[in-house]
């Protein structure tokens, strides 16, 4: 009999994947995946980039290169840093990774020994729940509000266990309950980070992707202690099929961060890092990002609105102001997995919302993404959900 | 201060990778990575493959796809495994992964708990133990001769141990010894594992660069009991900037593996797939490694004889049938790592060999590669080197 290791004990498919692959059905009217719009990639472009890489660097973007990543992409994501978040670095602190994913991965991997623990906001994104899980720790969910996480649990926590190894947060447009902290609730954080000196990981994926109000500061911006790991991705706002995400870290932290990468996949696909940074440095990716906002936004619009007209008064969900989904609260006594395996029968998928917990104890939510369906199909698909919850009241 | 996991003062930087920072400078004669040709890689074709994927499938190249890997890669994968390995399989058996660096990772993780056993032979490859590091296993090295790893001693230790949890091994091209196993071998290395039931990972990245003599059928071929996983990789046949290596396993092992690659990565990047797979297509994979084959083994050719020629006699070292290494061996009062120094002043670049033993304690001996340098850059370094071993001797 084989023998695998405790670790997988704890991993099962994940959720998203796995109602990913169900929904690979064109019949299917998909609000599971985290995906960007397909029909905004800018393919002709992205193939006029590619054959400038072929043909000034052919060679190079076919060989192993360094295990930092590509100095140019490098360089064009520390600018973007600076522009957009706030963030001033230099190339010596930005490690490229297959995806953010990769960069949870090597977190939970640098920091987290077993029964370590991890402090997460509730609920939190069930990626990076099950890339911590590989190291088997404690999760430790920290209370939220419509704000975000609540600073005073956090401390609360914080004076009572002494063995918090890191805390994961996404304090924009947060996966996936669209909460993004405020700027008040940014500096208490690094306040109580600093005199507890934990150190976070900030994952932002979506941060770029804001409709309405004013752009918060990362944390990475009000870190003065070298305690925050900043996690970006070109996944969002480019294309994910490149694979490529960073994580920008300072000192020892990301020195740790380089040895993971090397151990554990070498390095990014050179290929994939050439081509994007051709991309950036030939095309504007402000203004595709511009173009992005644009349609999510009216998406956003289009199903918060049917969702308003279609859905119970008693279900509930909040309006975001930026990101990719809609977190929905039902009755309580609904269970959101058994609801999804009626919503399959009528052709309609959502992330049930227990895998953003790590017990798997709340039933009674469930994440709906708007980036990826057009217009027609997030009006269908709403009126067909509010059909299977409708039967299912009491 | 910060604290982290335990598993990170295991991990150092691998002394390629840092080699390789170092010898990137174009005066550098570089016998220490093991990369590919550059001037044979298809850019051309390559850059024709990459049009055609944009052309045809843009949208899908730049979303995310599947974690097992794209259905036509995949099913190229099983038809040169059936043609070059006598593997007979399906498509369901195949996961992609981002080279098969990350097949090493996801093997530890699959099977190792802290202080678990893996076997190597000794030598072995250092990007494997450093792998298989970030699971804090015990390491137990299985004595070889000049045919592979030697079954009677491997037997010895699974007598006495009861808590070896994998077998890692590599056949074919050993890296770094280049040591191939005889078919009785293999069949006798079956019989014991049959007997035993260890999972064994068959890493096989070289398995197509023979020279002489006739191929070997793979471990996995063997394997009647599911207990192989099979590591294959695109990056020494066609290209390792794509990223692109597989994990060929059965049932129950293979879906562990798959949960693995949700939690670290989600997939390998989209777009090296469909490249790959679109230049697999178009073009003739045979014949291009055809061309790698004799090109290196004229390299292969020049480096022995020119070490014959240059080398004092006290310097052993075997003649490789194929892959891309030659192993020597200095007198026993030497230290190749101190020795390393002195070769970069004279700009020449080798792999010390401790880093190919888990304790790092065997100093006299070190790596060759010799598929990366043109002929007269082999020959002038190896007369470089040579000066340095003499004006080092007793």
């Amino acid at each position: 009999m084989i023998r695998f290791a405790s670790r997988m004990e704890l991993l099962k498919g994940s959720a998203i994947r796995e109602l990913l692959a169900l929904t690979a059905k064109p019949e299917i009217i998909s609000f599971a995946g985290g995906m960007p719009a397909p029909e905004l990639f800018p393919v002709e472009q992205m193939e006029k980039a590619a054959n400038a890489v072929m043909e000034e660097m052919g060679q190079a973007a076919m060989q192993y290169s360094s295990t930092e990543g590509y100095v140019p992409l490098r360089q064009q994501i520390v600018d973007r840093m600076a522009a957009k978040n706030n963030i001033h670095t230099t190339v010596d602190n930005i490690l490229v990774t297959s995806g953010s994913q990769q960069g949870l991965d090597y977190s939970g991997r640098v920091f987290l020994d077993k029964d370590d623990i991890v402090l997460i906001e509730s609920p939190s994104y069930l990626g990076a729940l099950n890339a911590f899980k590989t190291c088997e720790p404690r999760f430790i969910e920290v209370p939220t509000d419509d704000g975000g996480m609540i600073m005073e649990e956090l401390e609360k926590i914080l004076e009572k266990e002494d063995r918090v190894k890191m805390i994961y947060v996404i304090p924009d447009f947060q996966n996936p309950s669209s909460r993004t902290w405020s700027l008040e609730r940014r500096q208490k954080f690094m306040e109580i980070i600093n005199k507890y000196e934990i150190p976070v990981i900030e994952d932002n994926p979506y941060g770029e992707l804001r409709f309405e109000g004013e752009a918060q500061p990362a944390l990475k911006s009000l870190d003065t202690k070298g305690l925050v790991v900043y996690l970006g991705t070109f996944s969002k706002i480019l294309a994910p099929g490149y694979r490529l995400g960073w994580v920008c870290a300072d000192g020892e932290i990301l020195d740790k961060y380089n040895f993971m990468a090397q151990a554990a996949a070498l390095q990014a696909s050179t290929i994939s890092q050439m081509e994007t940074a051709k991309w950036i440095e030939m095309y504007d990716l402000d203004a595709h990002v511009a173009k992005l906002v644009e349609v999510y936004g009216k998406r956003r619009d289009l199903m918060y609105n049917t969702m308003k007209e279609e859905f119970p008064p008693e279900v509930k969900f909040a309006k975001p102001t930026g990101g990719l989904f809609l977190w929905v609260e039902l009755p309580e006594y609904m269970d959101a997995a058994v609801l999804a395996k009626e919503a399959l029968k009528e052709n309609v998928a959502y992330v049930p919302g227990e895998g953003f917990y790590p017990d798997g104890n709340t039933k009674n939510t469930f994440r709906m993404n708007y980036s990826n369906m057009p217009d027609d199909k997030i009006v269908e698909g709403v009126k067909r959900l509010a059909k299977v919850i409708k039967a299912n009241m009491k």
